[in-house]
C-alpha cells in the first residue's frame, strides 16, 4: 500500500490565530498523544519573535521536547535567515520557510517583495549547508498563496511554476503549495500540482489546504489524484490565515486521514485516538470551535482501520 | 459551457428533521428566493401522513404554490402509491420516490423489503403511465444507501448496479444515487457511478450526498468527474437521516454550486442571491445551525460569477 504524509500543522498554522496562550504542557500533550496516533511529523512552534506571536513564546521547549520523542519530526516554521540560525542552533528536524507567490500578500505578511523573500531563502539555503551532515535541517520552500491570494485576486499559474522552480533550484529540499486563503477548486489544483511536479520532480511537493469555502477536502482529493502524497492539516480544523477575512481554518486532520485511508492509501494514523486528541482542544481552547465531521458521526460502519 | 442541475432539498430532506414547524409562508418565500436565485427544481415537501412528519402537512399548498411560479419544476418525495396518486392529482412535475439498496435500511425506513419497494414502484410506473400524456410527471427512482448503511455497513456495489438496472427496467425516468448515511468516498462514487451509468445510459443519473463525514463536497466532485450533471443540496446543509446517529446534513447547495462554477459547469445560480436565501432560515429556525463555508467566508476575489 502506498504512503501517505500527514503532517499536523495544529500546533503552529491553528494557534497562530488564537488569542489565549495554550499551556506549554497542554501543547506537548497534543504533540504526545498525535504521535501516539501514528502522525510522525508535527510542526511543534514558529520560530517568529515572541513580540510578534506571544502563542509561540515557548518554541524552544516545544522543539526540545518534540525532539525527546522518538521517531517524531519536529518541524518548525521559521520566517527568515534569524528563524533559521535559530531552528538550526536547537537542532529541528525541518525548517518551514513559507514565502508568498503573490506580491500584496507577501508585502502584508513579511514586508517584502517575493524577490526579496527569494534571496533570503538562498541565505538560509547556504547557512543549511555549512552544517555538518548530520546537523543539516530538511529545508522546505512554501509557496503562500498558490492558488489566489485575498489581496490581489488571481495568481498567475505560471508564476507559481516559476517560482516553484527557482526554490528548488536555489536548494529547496522539498516544496509545499499553500492555499493560504482557501481560494482553491480542484481543477486548478490538479493543473499547478501538476505543472509544479513537472517542474521540479523527483522533489516531493506537498500541499496544505484550508477549508475557506468549503472546498479543502476535495483539494486534497485531487491533490492525491496527481500525485501529492503529502499534507499539511489541523486537528479539529484549527486556523486561519490573519489575512483571509472570516477564513475557516487548515483541512481537518481527522477527515484528512479518512480521505486518504478511504482512497486506499496508508497514512499510519489511528483515526481513533486522532480523534481522542480533540479533548485537550475542547479542555484548554473553550472559545475555540472544533471542526471536523468525522469525529461527530464517527467512522462509517465496517470501514476497514488499519493499524497505526 | 455545460450545464449542471442543482436541485434543492432542504424544504424536504432539510425539514424532515427539524421537529419545529416552518410556517407555511416562510417555506414558499424560501421557495421564492432559491428560484430567483436561479434554483430550477425543488423538491417543495412530502407527500407522507402528516401524522408522521407533521413539518410536511402543509404539503398540498406547497405544491401549489411552487405550480404558481413559471420556470419551476416542482419535485415532491413519495414514499408509496398512495403519495403517487397525491402528486399526480396535484399535477407536480416529478415524483421521487425512494427505496434503500440496503434491506435493513428500507425494514427501517418503510417497513418493507427493497424487493417489496420495488413492487410498488412498478404500481407507481403503471399509475403515471395511466395519465393521459400531458398529465404525466417525471418519476424518478432514487436509490438510497447507495454508498452504505449505518445498519448493514457495507452494500454490494453490484446490487446498487442491479437495482438501478431494475428500477429503469421497471420504468424508472430517472435515477437517484442518495449517500443517504454518509458512508461515501470519492473512489467509490465513481466506481458505483460508472458502473450503474454504463448500466442504464443514456438515461439522467442524479445524485444525493451528504456531508456526514466531511467528504460530500469531494464526493460531489468525484460525481461530475464520471459524468454527473444533477445533484441535491440543501441550502446550509439542513438535514441529515434519522437513521444516521449524528449526521451532518445534505450537502450545502452554495458550496455545491461554488465546486460546480469553479470547475467551468453553468448552474445558471446566482450564488450570491442564493446565500441571501440563508437569512429565511436564519430568521424561522434560529435552534438549526446554518453550515457552509462559502457564506461565511465569500467568493474568491476575481472569482468568476455567472449570471443567473
Amino acid at each position: 500500500m502506498e504512503q501517505v504524509e500527514i503532517r499536523e500543522v495544529g500546533l503552529r498554522d491553528g494557534l497562530q490565530g488564537v488569542a489565549t496562550f495554550m499551556p506549554t504542557a497542554a501543547k506537548q500533550q497534543w504533540c504526545d498523544v498525535e504521535l501516539a496516533a501514528g502522525v510522525t511529523e508535527i510542526e511543534v512552534s514558529s520560530l517568529v519573535s515572541p513580540k510578534l506571536l506571544p502563542q509561540f513564546a515557548d518554541a524552544d521547549e516545544m522543539v526540545r521536547h518534540g525532539l525527546s520523542r522518538p521517531g517524531l519530526i519536529v518541524a518548525v516554521l521559521i520566517p527568515n535567515v534569524r528563524g533559521a540560525e535559530r531552528g538550526i542552533a536547537l537542532g529541528v528536524h525541518k525548517l518551514n520557510y513559507v514565502l508568498s507567490v503573490s506580491e500584496g500578500h507577501n508585502l502584508s505578511n513579511v514586508r517584502r517583495s517575493t524577490a526579496e523573500s527569494v534571496e533570503d531563502f538562498r541565505r538560509i539555503v547556504a547557512l543549511c549547508r555549512a552544517q555538518p551532515a548530520g546537523q543539516r535541517p530538511i529545508l522546505v520552500a512554501g509557496l503562500a498563496t498558490s492558488f489566489g491570494c485575498s489581496i490581489e485576486g488571481a495568481v498567475s499559474e505560471d508564476r507559481v511554476r516559476a517560482l516553484a522552480a527557482e526554490l528548488a533550484d536555489v536548494g529547496a529540499d522539498e516544496l509545499m503549495l499553500a492555499d493560504t486563503v482557501g481560494f482553491a477548486n480542484p481543477p486548478q489544483v490538479r493543473r499547478i500540482v501538476t505543472a509544479v511536479r513537472h517542474e521540479v520532480e523527483p522533489m516531493k511537493v506537498a500541499a496544505h489546504f484550508h477549508d475557506t469555502r468549503g472546498l479543502g477536502i476535495a483539494n486534497v482529493q485531487a491533490a492525491l489524484e496527481v500525485g501529492v502524497r503529502a499534507f499539511d492539516a489541523s486537528l479539529a480544523g484549527l486556523g486561519g490565515c490573519p489575512f483571509a477575512p472570516g477564513a475557516t481554518g487548515n483541512v481537518v486532520t481527522e477527515d484528512v486521514v479518512f480521505l486518504c485511508e478511504a482512497n486506499g492509501f496508508c497514512t499510519g494514523v489511528d483515526i481513533g485516538r486522532l480523534i481522542e486528541a480533540r479533548a485537550i482542544l475542547a479542555r484548554e481552547l473553550p472559545e475555540v470551535a472544533l471542526l471536523g465531521n468525522l469525529a461527530k458521526a464517527g467512522l462509517p460502519k465496517g470501514f476497514a482501520r488499519l493499524a497505526a
